[in-house]
């Protein structure tokens, strides 16, 4: 951020009177602009025992499987997000069910959750975001081909669970990953 | 917004290629400025059968109480954002148990949770934002004189909870208020 988003003119990065955290103040008229985590929600929709998921056709992560899931926008419920965004990445239609896990990633400021849903009519496709969309057995499930850590963490979850009868809900921190190695 | 806060230029609203929400896009660099609701963290936090509860010292509802709960901030977890807003309204440190209650605030673009905690050896105090901090007993809690809707839900689905000795996850959504009559 380098200019302020009321007045127009430059910020300054300065701890306001009270707090304790710099933000970005505006020289000018003196807004205090906060930065906040964004919530990115999705969900575990499944059909006739097998799990719903996406290849990614955008980066990051391009090429790679994920549980249809996005950011949470203005104006609608977690439950709403998470029912939008698998309409939009798999152009499927889905029941919500319930949360089912909360995954904290706060390296890259962000908090994603996960609804259990049940997939309507069997029926889905591939959003403009997304290469294809597959229901996987348990079997198949592209381990090795993951998009994101958190998506793994509520599949695992949610397996287990399943395996156990009883679903609950789950919780996690991500810590930043390893460096990649050079070459 | 009005302005870009990457570049400074005018900014005007319009629907981006491939996405159907009007969003501010910058007259000169082009770049796409989302908005995302935020999330307010708390906590419920029990000391010897009471609950704490701060009065506030600001707006909004100033002099109506609440559970301790704020803004989440980048670069920290959603349990360690309820730890720091009690630490912050009511001087008290507390040990985070569980998440209990996710209350969507679609209309303000806001998304409550609140956690279960206990506090550690029954200090507390008032904090910058905070007039007092008392420990309420069930009968004692002043249902009439709550700051907000969510918080008067998640307490009152903590007194229920404790009645049945389980304590469960708790999600609502709130619609807008009815319009205040005039006068």
């Amino acid at each position: 951020m380098n200019f302020c988003s009321q007045c127009g003119a430059p910020v300054d990065l300065a701890v306001p009177p009270g707090d304790n955290v710099p933000r970005h103040v505006c020289r000018r008229c003196g807004t205090i602009h906060y930065q906040n985590p964004r919530m990115v929600i999705g969900c575990i929709a499944e059909w006739e025992g097998r799990i719903l998921l996406c290849r990614r056709a955008i980066e990051p992560r391009l090429g790679l499987w994920t549980l249809p899931a996005g950011f949470m926008e203005n104006n609608e419920t977690t439950a709403q997000a998470a029912a939008r965004e698998t309409l939009e990445e798999a152009c499927a239609e889905v029941e919500i069910d319930r949360l089912f896990a909360l995954v904290n990633v706060p390296h890259i400021h962000q908090v994603h959750l996960f609804y259990t849903a049940r997939l309507i009519g069997g029926r889905f496709g591939a959003g403009a975001e997304s290469l294809e969309s597959r229901l996987f057995a348990e079997a198949e499930i592209p381990w090795q081909e993951m998009a994101f850590r958190s998506v793994s963490f509520a599949l695992r979850a949610w397996l287990d669970d399943r395996r156990r009868g009883v679903f609950g809900l789950h919780t996690t921190d991500l810590a930043p990953p390893p460096p990649t190695p050079p070459g």
